[in-house]
């Protein structure tokens, strides 16, 4: 057997192993799923240091690396009590499965019931950081779901240690053992296998960068639930309150500049920009944002780079932020759907109108009247636990937590009845 | 320009033009869809000659056709009617956009809402029943999605015909008339296009055959919610009320063999087998169904034919069912895992115990306690109308109404908060 049809076979394997485990797994009870993830975080604990031990090698091996790359990969006692903690925290959570999202009855006496059940197999495919291995195993496993984890090659050995203990958790238990499961390979062609398996797996939730996430995109025969990227917007209407919308700006901005739902654009409308922006400006300055603006914002705020065409549509994850005036809130509302990515924007307006006309029009999955943008997240949503924000249209928009990894069926009582 | 560059540039263009609208039809009120749906059933009933003269060039290229393909293209003034009346029944349906799904305050102050939204633009891609062409873009439109529509070449003019109905509609009020669009070639390389236009389509429901789908499926870079086959089985327990088992087998398979809720195999637990079987298919046979029998029915039934294991994986939709005789629910419940498409299985029994397990253990789209498959229908579930029913396990699962159409975002409301 080729080397590729070699690693195929295993993915195959492992694939059919998860279904299996998954069609065991939707009907185990809480307290099974529940008992599971306490031993999952009493060994993640116990076994800090063949943690330790599998990372060391790990960081060896990725000693040519960047400090930052490094420090990603790095799991010392703090990160490993914390995934620890992270599992205790899912435990807490109320289990979505079994829930009836809704019940009826029809007039010829049916009773049908719409349930919340699991999606079935779902394949995380990661970069380098380890607590995801943790994080998103426990997620699964609470919400009835198999998991196949593939995360980044330097990764492997700490992310091997981290799935054993899932799997022993497993194995003392009611629960079958390949509810978890890591592809214990470096190939690049055991993620493309595992694209492959349609049959086998009900969908991807990749973690990573953008290039990351647009190729398996790109190669997936199988749904990927995935945002590509945030640029998001907010708009300081003319009626804005405006030491609310610096507040907001800074913290959207400058609070955590690297993640999705910090904002990348600024629009200000022309009412309030020659007393907005100068301060804004300033304050964002003070905080290490460099300030790229439209001809109107260079001439209110002298000493603005001016922001090209390219700037308004980029997510620079960095402390840049790019500023435009604009006429009205319809102006706002074009450039949001001409260079937004869909995933967050928010308006400070005091404007009723306004802000209804704003929380209508803009498409994005998170709208915000008078809040950050930064709070697009499971946690700040109080899902509890965040697997990813999706910006797809299709099953799950923004944070998902343990709902957004159901899906539903339904079960119709009946006492005979048949169709005329 | 070639030829399929050429269709492809006109349904790119269209796509656009739908993408467009879609914006504008999302925010659109419900009169002004119900008021633009009035007139597209005036515009029917008054347009009727004019479409049966396009159905007459229809049928006129279709002479060499069967004349069940011809009976199924084929609009009469009854049929007009019907589209007519089935517009006016989506007139009727409650409007599902703007519902407030969920919402709940954050210890911060934030108010969270995720509020039902259309899903943007669909493709709706069939065969040759021109009916298809009102109802799915009826559909489309009451829920606030762009429709782009390509039916079968055969019904290209009568398509048209009915198309223009709509766009006339349209043209008259305030939503955009390029809200429903036909694509207006017979040329395959336009719904290789349509599939391709990933950016500006978010989903494709398609109806037809299974062959037609899986080509669809096959070639879409855009998510299909479609049903592949409809295998689907009853299973009568050892506690089942063996005339209401009778009686549902019957509706089950014969009431319209040519369906996909119809079931194709029936499993009898070996305890009633002697006595539920011979009457069940006397019975069956009564109704013109031949029956296909495992070994052990075969000596109960004298003259049952064999059954294979190609019959247990079969949708005949048609008048042919496959018994097999269990030893247990749980081999009742692998057979169904098995050889089932996960779309509709049924049970019946009086055993509590039994019927839970039943409705547990199956993972398909609809589980019946005590009533026939064939209930597995938007009408019968009271959703009014149907726009298709989904073996998917994402987004859609089962019969689909106009909800089915439909996603979320959030809105965020707030009083200045940022993030700490």
């Amino acid at each position: 057997m080729s080397a590729a049809a070699d690693v195929e076979a295993r993915v195959v394997e492992l694939c059919t192993a998860a279904r299996r485990a998954a069609r065991l797994l939707a009907q185990a009870g809480t307290a099974d799923k529940n008992q599971a993830l306490r031993r999952v975080a009493a060994g993640l604990r116990s076994g800090a240091e063949a943690l330790q031990r599998a990372n060391a090698r790990d960081l060896e091996a990725a000693r040519e690396q960047t400090a930052a790359f490094r420090d990603r990969l790095t799991l010392d006692t703090d990160r490993i009590e914390a995934m620890a903690r992270g599992v205790e925290e899912i435990i807490a959570l109320a289990d979505p499965i079994g829930e009836s999202i809704a019940a009826w009855r029809r007039p010829n006496g049916l009773e049908i019931q719409q349930l919340r059940i699991p999606i079935g197999v779902i394949g995380i495919i990661y970069e380098s950081r380890p607590n995801v291995t943790a994080d998103a195993a426990a997620l699964c496993l609470k919400s009835g779901n198999a998991a196949i984890l593939k995360g980044g090659s330097e990764a492997l050995q700490t992310n091997a240690a981290i799935a054993d203990v899932f799997v022993a958790a497993l194995g003392d238990g009611a629960l079958p053992s390949a509810a978890v499961q890591l592809v214990r390979s470096a190939d690049r062609a055991a993620t493309r296998a595992l694209l492959r398996q349609k049959a086998l797996v009900d969908v991807i939730v990749p973690r990573g960068g953008k290039e990351l996430i647009r190729a398996l995109e790109e190669e997936s025969r199988i749904p990927v639930i995935k945002h590509l990227e945030g640029v998001c917007q907010l708009y300081v209407d003319r009626a804005a309150d405006l030491e609310r919308a610096a507040r907001i700006c800074l913290n959207a901005k400058a609070q955590r500049p690297g993640v999705c739902n910090a904002i990348e654009n600024l629009l200000v409308h022309r009412d309030v920009a020659e007393t907005f922006l100068p301060r804004v400006v300033r304050e964002l300055s003070d905080a290490g944002v460099a300030v790229r603006g439209c001809t109107v914002t260079q001439r209110i705020v002298p000493g603005v780079a001016p922001a090209s065409e390219s700037d308004w549509a980029t997510e620079y994850l960095d402390r840049i932020l790019s500023v435009k005036v604009v006429d009205s809130l319809d102006e706002a509302l074009a450039f949001i759907e001409r260079y937004g990515s869909g995933l967050a924007d928010s308006i400070v307006t005091e404007d009723y109108t306004a802000a209804r006309r704003f929380a209508a029009a803009v498409d994005s999955a998170a709208v915000f009247v008078n809040a950050s943008t930064r709070f697009t997240d499971g946690f700040e949503f109080g899902f509890g636990a965040e697997i990813g924000i999706s910006t797809n249209r299709l099953h799950a928009r923004g944070p998902m937590g343990l709902r957004e990894l159901t899906t539903y069926k339904y079960v119709v009582h009946g006492s005979g009845q048949v169709r005329e």
